[in-house]
């Protein structure tokens, strides 16, 4: 591959596939580069470290996980139906992840240990999405809350289990979905007005 | 020590000790024997097997880390101050375990994992322990709750963050046990009567 035609797109791709094949403790910047045909010098023109380029690869399997975020936050339906839609879309992209490709799985669970200010900044992310739902029902009379930020921190906390790569085991129980209303029941009786 | 005056508790503190001496991965039964000066065929005597000697002392390390639960649950405060309580006080000593002997902690959480159906039966205790709680606030007019277990259930699960070891690492944030009150005030609210 010429390297003046070399994206960054390209390097993270080549990036995730040589962490999935070597390993995280053994890929290194010179296999990247030797599945792309180009230089090591190459990638560190895109990426100025190993370590750089493995928070981009974390970063990009985040921005991947929760894509389908956003629209559900934005959606028309009324803030108590599209928490409970945020609240399941999150657990199937995770869930999905787990149980369709446990071995990148693995491998992202090393990284997002290793990297875990770009963790935080992502659930800093999913906790301003709650916010905004939150916020929106409280607008439209169908939430009450004194603290907004604070109220969307303690409604991620509580959904944990279903979103937590920590607790991936669990989540080919049938059981799982109906557990995750429960919950939701829970938090949605929690935030209505009196 | 003489054999016939060998008490299962005496075993069982050895075989903490042991197990936090040497780590779950090399401990024997021989060791153990050997930390109380008798021979291995006395304590097969009281326990069948390593993995039955390995799973009492997981179920003793539960039964003390859960021991203050019981009086909560019995107590004769309002049910919401129960819960509360109840929350905190395992919360508290799941924290007090990780902070103050991480290492035997983390022999335990080896245990855990390899002794799954014993921890299963203590969570499903500690569910039965919210069942109480939830039934005394519905029947005092505190709580409304269709299903009791299920309401049970989803609090528990709702609350994993404050009380799975999987989270010992955020325990020492001192936001920690406020985080706590806010998902507990949740909870409250969604459990009020209307």
């Amino acid at each position: 591959m010429a390297d003046t035609t070399l994206t960054r797109e390209q390097i993270l791709e080549a990036a995730e596939d040589v962490l999935r094949r070597f390993g995280p403790a053994k890929a290194t910047v010179v296999d990247v580069a030797r599945a792309l045909g180009v230089s090591h010098g190459s990638v560190y023109r895109h990426f100025a470290s190993k370590v750089a380029l493995r928070e981009a690869v974390t970063e990009r399997w985040l921005e991947r996980a929760h894509g389908e975020l956003p629209a559900v936050v934005d959606a028309d339906d009324p803030a108590p139906q599209r928490l409970r839609t945020w609240a399941h879309t999150l657990h199937r992209a995770k869930r999905g992840r787990a149980l369709d490709d446990p071995e990148l799985f693995a491998t992202y669970l090393v990284l997002v240990r290793e990297n875990s200010h770009v963790v935080r900044a992502s659930l800093d992310e999913l906790v301003t999405q709650l916010s905004r739902i939150i916020a929106a029902g409280v607008a439209a009379g169908d939430f009450a809350a004194d603290d907004v930020p604070a109220t969307a921190r303690a409604v991620f906390h509580a959904t944990v289990l279903f979103h937590d790569p920590a607790y991936a085991a669990m989540w080919d129980d049938p059981e799982t979905g109906r557990q995750l209303d429960a919950v939701v029941d829970l938090i949605l009786t929690g935030l209505r007005p009196r």
